[in-house]
């Protein structure tokens, strides 16, 4: 049998020992686990980036890997902790909606505007945590990592089953996504995240862009057709499909946030051509 | 048998490959070591900040982890390598006061004011580390981290009993640590820790404002009561027993050092309030 | 058998997961591999600084030991894919000039001004990586670490030869490293690197300055003699031969690069001073 993985997803930073703690409550149950940090980097409190972020790195995991994410500005309130359980992973955070992006990708439901509850997608099982015999005791007021998602992540990969672990749910939170607004030949998107490089990846699927002729609109500036490699572009900007499988805008060793002075949430266009025949 | 556990704390950062290198030499000795970081930004040359640190992942770690604690300025003078063998962990670092509040815990002893060395708190022992057959040779000047204390560490993960590393020594060298003072219906401390979030992290001890009325004054404000979770404040301040089981004041969603405009070393006072019976 | 022992070296930052997902993609083909990250913190396509650091780190791993180094402007474009196996080590990443400080240590090779292909080492093996079925598919434009280098290390951790994994190659892309001049009774170098606490590190070999009577001549200051420690210095810049066993300039608790107003490429030079007898 082969060790498991536990990912670690927080805003805690790596300046203070929040993580390590978690990591040290997670070894002391079970100490044949492979830790991987997934990033502690996310702004405080920003859940909407931890979304992303959690669901930018599952697909390259093993099917199976358990992955704990906490962003929870609302640790010790009534906000539940959560079990997820999707066909290929295991997930563990506050009910926050901080898993957003990996239930819209799960399940393709509809992610309207509205913040509500939504049905968890098929395939998918949720259980609200509720059982303490498997919490570090005491458990603080503020730091649930360490008290509860890591513990019950710890259980997990020993084989608890997640029944065990707490009650069945049906809804789960979610935040409102941006949307993706298709209307003739063209698409509405925006920028979802910006990585360290710069790049502004947007919430466009590559999908609907290669093969076609496009041109992309993006503050006041037109990118035309795809590239595909960073180093094509001169000192243009370029659009691609990084490797989120999103359509990403660039720039050649350089910062296209940066160069456009923007970032997340700005607002881009996807226009298809007519095809010359 | 499982694996021994050593953390790593130092003031080395990331950009450079420093704590790799140590990680490397002890992997070269011990590879079924579990490497868990406790963090690397310590702000350099912070022996006060590292003391802190040390002390608040302990807990979280299982019995019989190794702990190795670099932050040094006086690497390549007379100070002495040390290792501390206390009742659940193992320290490994420079005599320089880093093991300070781990030694105020373990022991209840009385810190004053004066820097002098200190006696070892009963059941802890202590060595001089002097034996250089289990050292990386040869010894740089400059990285002990990677040529003594690493191979120290990954030795005694491998069994190699305390003794045999070195001379027994009775007494530390210890920091001043901040003092809290009792008087009558008060007490005064200070924030002797600032975390990423901009928590600030008080001397006072949990235990003795819970289940009690308290006003906590600090940086010329005053905050009526305990709150028991971060999302409890409005815009305002809060008071409330942190994960480290210490007072601490807090800003809902946002940092209380950047709200005050200060940080560690700044006094707080809590006054203990008539019960209305 | 003992776990084999993978590095990472990347542009990556930690802010975002693609050091996480290079991480799961080599854990899913060698759950086994031991993980340890070099530094992702390199400037953003900065492959000088990669170079200096991937060899500052090598010789404090054991035999044997893979390091991954992906520093990659050129991604998706004719660069070639690159497997060095060295007596001590091996190395997998572009061929873009990010091994040649280990090339130059390996080999001894005379590095001049020119940025051509040169012949790779006695003792060195290349391999240009042509064989796809040890890659992750689809392979991304974008991201070749987490699709054919992550990949590669996995399976060369489990044994695979390098000679399934790609084609020989006799010459390999490096860059102009700086070079040293010696004329009489001085050398002359620059700064090679800077690192977290302001020391400045040459391209001296420490091997030719101790044991003489030298001054050190950098930014308009003169550095008289070779000290041993960090805390030797007053307030003064003091010279030493560092960890990575070159002269390095340093100030004594500060950053000899803040002091100076300067850092990697300025120019330094040593005198050495006749012998009193």
């Amino acid at each position: 049998m082969t060790s498991p993985i536990v990912t670690l997803l927080t805003d805690f930073g790596v300046a203070d020992t929040y993580v390590a703690q978690v990591k040290g409550v997670i070894l002391g149950i079970n100490p044949a686990v492979i830790l991987v940090d997934l990033t502690h980097e996310v702004p405080p409190q920003s859940v909407a980036v931890a979304a992303f972020l959690v669901s930018s790195a599952l697909h390259a995991f093993p099917d199976g890997t358990i992955h704990l994410a906490v962003v929870d500005p609302g640790v010790g309130t009534e906000r539940r902790p959560l079990l997820l359980v999707t066909p290929t992973a295991t997930l563990v955070g506050p009910d926050n909606g901080i898993f957003s992006y990996v239930l819209q990708e799960t399940g393709n439901i509809l992610i309207s505007g509205s913040t509500d509850g939504i049905p968890l997608p098929l395939g998918v099982q949720g259980y609200h945590l509720t059982n303490a015999d498997y919490w570090r005791q005491p458990v603080s007021r503020t730091f649930h990592a360490r008290d509860i998602f890591g513990p019950v992540a710890a259980h997990l990969s020993l084989g608890v089953p997640p029944q065990t672990l707490g009650q069945p749910v049906e809804r789960v939170w979610r935040m409102a996504l941006p949307e993706l607004v298709r209307e003739g030949q063209r698409i509405q998107g925006c920028v979802i995240h910006t990585d360290r490089f710069g790049n502004l990846i947007t919430n466009v699927p590559g999908a609907e862009v290669t093969r076609r002729s496009i041109e992309v609109h993006i503050a006041g500036r037109r990118i035309k057709g795809l590239s595909t490699a960073y180093a094509e572009g001169g000192v243009n900007l370029l659009a691609l499909v990084g490797s989120h499988g999103l359509l990403e805008i660039s720039v050649r060793d350089g910062s296209a946030a940066a160069l456009l002075g923007m970032g997340t949430g700005e607002p881009v266009r996807v226009e298809f051509l007519p095809t010359q025949t």
